[in-house]
């Protein structure tokens, strides 16, 4: 256990050689300590067998350098903010700007806007310059200040341009796809031979991104998706045989969905996308939510049921739409609408009238700006991203795991997801939660 | 103007000679008064010329009268709530127990389930004892303890289902429907020569029903709608060319459509049925939407738009479905969907690359509890539908008319709605707001 | 009814002759219509008697007039916010920025800081220049840009100031003190003959202003209020003989402490300054705790209590502080800890122990930006006060009466509250919510 | 690193010899796996150097066992919560019964009220029979069915009562003193020789209890907190020279009060009982007060401080107050009042007028219900004490490290706190965010 495996190996631009400038480290009897590159966080902190070689895995830990690689008073700073809407956004970019500017005293700070279209010089976009001033509200609104974009852009053409603006440090917020641009943007920097640090911070509301045990906004995103449940809950209670259907966020990860269950005991069916379900037949969704209706009438309580879903859900039981979004994501198809209409075409065919209400309500959820826990969570990741940039890092993200914040390569974390296991803890609990069978 | 108009003249079952037993009115020295009939609440509070006959136009006061025609200890009372969920039912359904058992003393009191429903055999539903006990805390919740559902049912069934319970009195909550079945249900019993009241409450999520300046819901309704509104304007300001269509409540009346842009000013373009648009052409919504992103562009702002649109707005520019609901009502075609179709092959058209998002978030706001200023309101109709019912009034709905409540007689509130005067000051303070053109 | 009293009657500065430039009016086929200062709101839309002379007051209606008093291209205009914060002041002083640019095209528009310290030299405080882009997003934040003061301030100084500014208009914000140091300013303008108008926004959380149903910010502030109270019986029901005392706002007028009740059933007492009460005694309060404590023990439910008293009530059991504040106001002892002592030294002279809580909530509510509802509300005060104050109009405040705004005269406004008529029906729903006796 | 320390050991009752009769596992096809008493969560996740023996530390992970200890069809279940309200309480009360109840078939679960009290013959206190109708809806209101009170009560007494009520299992909620007294009633079941479980399960606003790195209720608390900061900021805001002092809950631990400022920026200095402080001179607080509005005032900008102290802050300014309360803490003197009067005194001897506020929040936090992230934290609390109860462990608490759910021997627990370490990274980041020096 004195060593520790080399998966997770990070990146440096070259030797740190400038004394850091934290004014909290240089106060008189100051204990704050740096981190040195050689801090370690354990992949694994549960275990049963320890002889898998998977249990030396550990990630570099991640803070602040008593050396740092870039002179804080020449070094251009640029940010950019990539895909869809996710709460904290705006804190991420405010601590960025605030970090840089009040400790480190970089002065040079752009933000390009309309994610990696702000690069490409054919879309015309306007670059700002963020200034504490600038920046000091935006935490207040969702969205984004820099605005955003879906899709890759020509990489040449972004390094070309990071070179053309002396830009020596890039900050790229975003997901699967965002994160896989930026490691080709340190590849094509590599390939040039240039000092220009990239350093990931993960975005991703459905909480999918390996090597985060959570992501930014995930707490306010399922907080306000806990109230369409309540909704549905109230609908469904309304009328006569009511059922509600709630679409929720989650392409590929169901944690949104799952977490909502958990919170809120008002679920009867979740369905994630790690979990395949059958629509008719003994073990059907429809045949299942027939039968609690059917239960709850004869135990002489209102017949209702609330049914939760995943927008990754069940595609094997669509046709494919055969298409793909900006980001190259396969289109999916709407799993809602399509089981709103099998839910009203089966109960008609066994002529029970019931009351089928549909809620989807994912744009108000990613709009809403960070509650105070996501707030927090957007402070450090910011704050530990500035800190490996400065020390001259390239081509990592800053992930969080067993507590801690780390470095990690960005060629670990782009092409994989972190998903539900269906053989959880986590999923028994909230199966153990609806009371529906399990592989419904 | 001693004299007014009785076109707003109340029924009463016979002469009432039960003296009150509110307690607060008996205490000694206490300065309480009770409301006479004959105290009157003007139509008209705002005036130019007194010289029409409406200026004589008054409302009968509602309010605890000195004597009461049922024995609080005998009579039955029976309650059923209606059509669609609306915050603040469970207020109203709390109240009326509350003050009918605390002060006059009233034990018996029923809620039929399902709306109308609950008092037709076929559907088996129970009927629930409501005690203090029972109620108390279900103001915490939104929809109703007593569920609801649409549509008529037979008058003559449910007349003959009251006589069978011996219900003395009938509290009917609910809108434009359930007011025409308590009128017929009040004909009949005057048919029969029964002494049953028959007293309801206003519901109406779009604030739309005659002689009610506002309807309980309502606040809470479009307070929630606003963040709808909030979360659009996020979402159009994310992404390039971002526009977002959110469709809200309003199947006649577009009150809370445009009350949400009197309170966001983030809205672009307000669509309410009282006002027709058109799509294309120099005046059309389209045309307009288009120039706004271009004016915005030109003057170097972000390129976005947020278009409201209530549900019954341009209903002349879709075919007519041709069939109704289980309420009778003309069933709509979905203004919102056919609008974002609309939006997405305008701008194709253009070759103009849009991001388009659709927010429609009524069943969030229909399941609410209602806020502290609607669970006030739902307190003082509950209030005084009591006091009427025990005074013997009936065929009455208690009305909201400048500041006071009022009785009014069902047959005036029926068959008509309350709709924005696109030629009123609030018509163009909502314009001003906007910025569209009137008749956009 | 064809003549009204001239109680209200409005000062002017002078003829208006230049055609209203509002655009909505000035489109092809608006229906729009000026209002006339011949269009008058009741004072009483309620009555039995109509042979009191009272009958005839009635105000002048406000809104738009086809004629104005200044040149939008020319006037300057000033604003002042003052006394303690309220929710709205932002959207009051962003409304009016937006109506005079936009609609009326003015461009100079001046923001006094600190309340009428703005105007006095010594105070050394800088004037803020205020246009659309900077109010655009202000009323997202609690409190008042122009931040605030309270206290009279020389009222010679303060017009010398609009003089040498060449302020033509000036908007003051505030309650009693506010509003009567308005009408001085007018009264010292009308004695130098200057052609300066002053138009008051009437702005009190307690509610307590004359000739104003409503006032912005209260519902926001009860609002917040019902939170406190439902901690407050949280905290009761949590430990044994729980009692939670809340004080809430309310110097001379109870309607926050009222209207939560009404609000939230689970008060047991309220104390407003305008219902004197004992506290020992058969009648004594004190006295009442005690017996509601063990009726509940008694009936085998939980003893506690919840006590919300407003911050005016009791003061003659209170010795006089003897002092004023900066505003004048006399500084009332502080009820709230006088009560959780006398409540605690009771009961344990009684030997029986309690768990007594004591919130105090008002800072937390004052500060909050304005609700949906508030901020529609804010809108209409400040549209009408733009249009008054284009029209010549001067020494008057924007009122709210019976549904209509109207202009009432500064002098009519000052040195009178509106307060909580014990007799009447407001009152009563009140006590019938406690259950507490009339004048415990 | 295959043998782990044994500081952590668990007791048991006994073998374990029932199959669980848990549904999930039972299902054929059924992938989820039981955990064993050999699985450890390791106590570092984190390290530079692994030779300490600290490195071997491990607790046993929580989690459902494949044997079980007590008969479900027959076994009696307790529950009792202690001290000071917290959000989640119903919510863990909630969960107990449900997976009791729903997922072992355990039908008898009595909740004693007023937390030890409830097991003591002379307060007379009810028991209530625990039922899944009777808590189903109890996690939508804050506070704590069963009630609560503070202090310990005698040990043999409580013994007594669950031998004379058969009670099996004991669940304590609550903070160190609950913790002590539950290791206490284990020690004296030992001492008898009784097969009685005593599973704890953590409670502490304060977020002060050992190795749990996070406790139910404290995001909702601090949440709920910033709220309070952000009023405030704008009260600081609203008036010349405006300074606001907000006390928060923290009696030995900083943790709310530290991370609202991590999540609200308008913070200048935070006070937590584990830094000492200074008043006066160069380096304390008043004197960085002062400077920071004369900076301001400056550098033309709005002087205003806003300052937030935990109640356990400062305590050595204080003389003692030499009491202690019902649970035996010592009673702090009020830091908040001491430092309002402060810093009145030393602003008015520099002869400097300032606006100075003071908010209190603390009970209006403590009673909220949970939000959704501590509703599920609950819930996982909830299920892992169920199943460590099940499984007859005895004498610990559930704990929360690294992401897992572990037991932790009671004696572990008790007597000791977790606090702010003042040389980690979150006391620095804090101190990054107020811009205040270290150790003011």
């Amino acid at each position: 256990m004195s060593e520790t495996s080399d998966k997770f190996e990070i990146e440096t631009l070259g030797k740190s050689r400038i004394p850091s400038p934290l004014p909290l480290f240089n106060q008189p009897g100051s204990g704050f300590q740096f981190v040195t590159d050689e801090t370690k966080v354990m992949y694994y902190s549960k275990f049963v067998d320890r002889s898998d070689p998977k249990s030396l895995w550990a990630f570099q830990a991640a803070g602040p350098r008593e050396k740092i690689y870039f002179d804080p008073s020449k070094v251009r700073v640029g940010m950019v903010t990539c895909g869809g809407l996710c709460p904290g956004l705006n804190n991420v970019i405010r601590t960025i700007v605030m970090q840089l500017n009040y400790h480190y005293g970089v002065k040079y700070i752009f933000g390009f806007k309309y994610g990696y279209q702000g690069f490409i010089a054919k879309y015309g976009h306007d670059i700002l310059e963020l200034t504490p001033e600038f920046v000091k509200d935006i935490h207040y609104q969702g969205g984004t200040l820099l605005s955003s974009s879906r899709g890759p852009q020509d990489i040449e053409e972004i390094v070309d341009c990071l070179e053309r603006r002396m830009v020596s440090i890039l900050f790229c917020v975003g997901g699967d796809g965002t994160l896989t641009g930026a490691h080709r943007i340190a590849q094509e920097i590599k390939k040039r031979g240039l000092k220009i640090g990239v350093v990931g911070v993960p975005k991703t509301i459905d909480n999918d991104i390996r090597y985060c045990v959570k992501t930014f906004g995930f707490e306010t995103a399922f907080a306000k998706a806990v109230e369409s449940i309540q909704a549905a809950h109230v609908e469904a209670y309304g009328s006569p045989n009511g059922i509600t259907l709630v679409k929720l966020m989650g392409r590929d990860s169901g944690f949104i969905a799952a977490n909502t269950v958990l919170a809120c005991p008002d679920v009867n069916f979740v369905l994630v996308p790690e979990v395949p379900f059958k629509l008719e037949g003994e073990a059907g969704l429809l045949t299942h939510v027939e039968l609690l209706m059917h239960q709850k009438k004869k135990a002489n309580r209102h017949p209702h049921a609330v049914v939760v879903v995943a927008e990754g859900a069940g595609q094997d039981l669509l046709s494919s739409t055969g298409t793909t979004d900006a980001s190259g994501n396969v289109r999916y198809g709407d799993i809602g609408v399509f089981l709103r209409d099998k839910i009203k075409t089966y109960f008609k065919s066994k002529e029970m009238e019931i009351n089928l209400k549909y809620i989807e309500p994912s744009y108000m959820i990613r709009s809403l700006p960070a509650n105070p826990h996501d707030a927090i969570f957007c402070y450090y990741l910011a704050d530990h991203a500035v800190h490996a940039a400065m020390a001259g890092k390239t081509d990592l993200m800053i992930g969080y795991w067993n507590g801690q914040f780390t470095h990690v390569p960005l060629k670990e974390v782009i092409g994989g997801r972190k998903r539900i296991d269906p053989n959880s803890d986590f999923w028994r609990q909230v199966l153990a939660c609806t009371g529906q069978p399990h592989g419904t």
